[in-house]
C-alpha cells in the first residue's frame, strides 16, 4: 500500500494550513493552468483520484457534471470533505494503487498531485485507460521530476548570485525520500520520457504537456514567487483515449 | 539566417575531432537509442534535416532507402559529405530557418542535433508536417532542456560530494550563449512542454519522448561518463503524421 502521509498528523495539520487547503482551488497557483486543460464539465461523469478535501469534486459538480466520484487513502481528506460536501458527490477511500474502476463508465479522470507517490503508476493508467469512453480525457498533475530527482533538492546560488536548482539522479528513477511537512515522505521519481511513453504505450493520446511554473504576471503579483520560474514545479498532462 | 557556426574554421577544426565526426554513428553515443526509433528504410524517401558530414544519408542509403536528400547551412560540412558520398544521395546547402520543401513527398524526416539552433522551429515544423506523407515519422534529438537552460552550465558537487547540474532559467525561454568548441555559440532554449505542445498543435501524434543519458552499461563500459547519467544530456522524440 502507498504510504498514506496525508493521515500522519503533523503532515495532516501542515497540509491543512497550505493555501490550497484553506482557500480551495484558486489557492492552488497552477489551478488556472489546469483549469485551461479540462473539457466542458456539463453532464460529464467526472472521478476524481486523490480527492483530498473535495475541492475540485465540488467545482465539477458546480459546473453541471451529472456524477462526480472522489476517491482518496486519507480518512482525514474523505472525513473534512463529506462535511461539506453536495451528497450528489459520492467519496470513497481506496488506495489507488489497487484501485478497481469499472470499464467505460467516465468522461474525465482528474488527479492532482497524487500520482508521484505510486509506484505502480502503470497498473494505476491502464485502469484509467479502461474506464474511460472513447474519446474521454484525463487531466492530471505530478510533480515536476526536476524538483523531484535531486538527493538534495534546496535552493543554492550561481556564480551571479541567481537561485540555482541543483539536480542530479535524473535518470536513477525510483524512491525519493524528503521532509515536507513531516519527515520520511517517499515519493517515486520518473523522467517525463517515462511517463508519457508509459501514457502513449497504454493507447493514450497526448494532448498537452506543461512544465508549469508560475507566470511573469504571478511573480508580479507575488515577487516572492520569482525563483520557482528558475525550474518548473509541477508537470501538467492532458491525455485523449 | 541561422549562426553558421560549423563554418566557424576553430569550432569546424574540433568538431571534426569528435567521436561522432571521426566514427560516424557509432560514435555518438545515443544512436543505438535513436535507431530503434526509425522504421525500416528499405524503399523509403528520406530527408535528413542538418546532415552534417553524411553518416545518416549514407547509412539510410545502406539500409534500402529508396532516396536519401540531406540538407546542410555548412558548406565545410557538405563537402566533407559530398566527398564520401554515393551518388544516389542528394546533398543541397539550406537554412533550415527559411528552407522550403515539397508538399506530400517524404516517408522519413531525420534531424540529429540542429532543430535547437532555430528561431523559427515551430515554421520549420510546420513545412515539415507538410513534406510528410500521411503516416509519415519524424525523429529528431535535440539538447535537452535541461542542458542548455543555466546561466551557467556546467558541473557542481552537492553536499556529498556528487556532480550536480545548477539548473535555472528553466522557464525563460530564448537564445543561450555559450563557448562550445567556439565562442559565443547560439542556441535557443525551450521546455519540453513547448517542443511537444508545438508537434501536437500542427497535427503530429507523439509516440515516444526520451530524455537521453548513457545505460548503465554504457558507463560500465566507459566509466567516464557516469556524470552524464546526473542529468539527460539529449531529448529523442518520434513523432507520426
Amino acid at each position: 500500500m502507498t504510504q498514506n502521509v496525508y493521515d500522519n498528523p503533523e503532515f495532516f495539520e501542515g497540509y491543512s494550513q497550505l493555501g490550497r487547503s484553506v482557500e480551495g482551488l484558486d489557492g492552488a497557483a497552477e489551478w488556472a493552468s489546469i483549469r485551461a486543460l479540462l473539457p466542458n464539465l456539463k453532464g460529464k461523469r467526472v472521478v476524481d483520484l486523490g480527492c483530498g478535501f473535495g475541492w475540485f469534486c465540488r467545482f465539477a459538480k458546480d459546473e453541471g457534471a451529472a456524477s462526480v466520484l472522489g476517491f482518496d487513502v486519507s480518512e482525514n481528506m474523505l472525513a473534512r470533505a463529506r462535511a461539506t460536501s453536495d451528497p450528489a458527490i459520492r467519496y470513497e477511500r481506496a488506495d489507488l494503487e489497487v484501485l478497481e474502476l469499472p470499464e467505460t463508465s467516465f468522461d474525465l479522470v482528474y488527479s492532482s498531485l497524487a500520482f508521484h507517490y505510486l509506484k505502480d503508476l502503470d497498473g494505476l493508467l491502464a485502469r484509467v485507460h479502461a474506464t474511460l469512453v472513447p474519446g474521454g480525457q484525463l487531466v492530471f498533475s505530478i510533480e515536476h521530476p526536476i524538483y523531484m530527482a535531486p538527493v538534495h533538492p534546496g535552493w543554492s546560488k550561481d556564480p551571479d548570485g541567481r537561485a540555482t536548482w541543483p539536480v542530479n539522479g535524473y535518470l536513477d528513477e525510483g524512491a525519493r525520500t524528503t521532509d515536507w511537512l513531516a519527515k520520511g515522505v517517499v515519493k517515486q521519481h520518473r523522467t517525463i520520457g517515462t511517463l508519457l511513453n508509459m501514457l502513449i504505450r497504454l493507447g493514450f493520446t497526448l494532448q498537452h504537456v506543461e512544465e508549469w511554473g508560475p507566470s511573469q504576471e504571478q511573480v508580479a503579483a507575488h515577487p516572492e514567487w520569482a525563483e520557482e520560474r528558475e525550474r518548473p514545479m509541477f508537470l501538467l498532462v492532458s491525455a485523449r483515449k
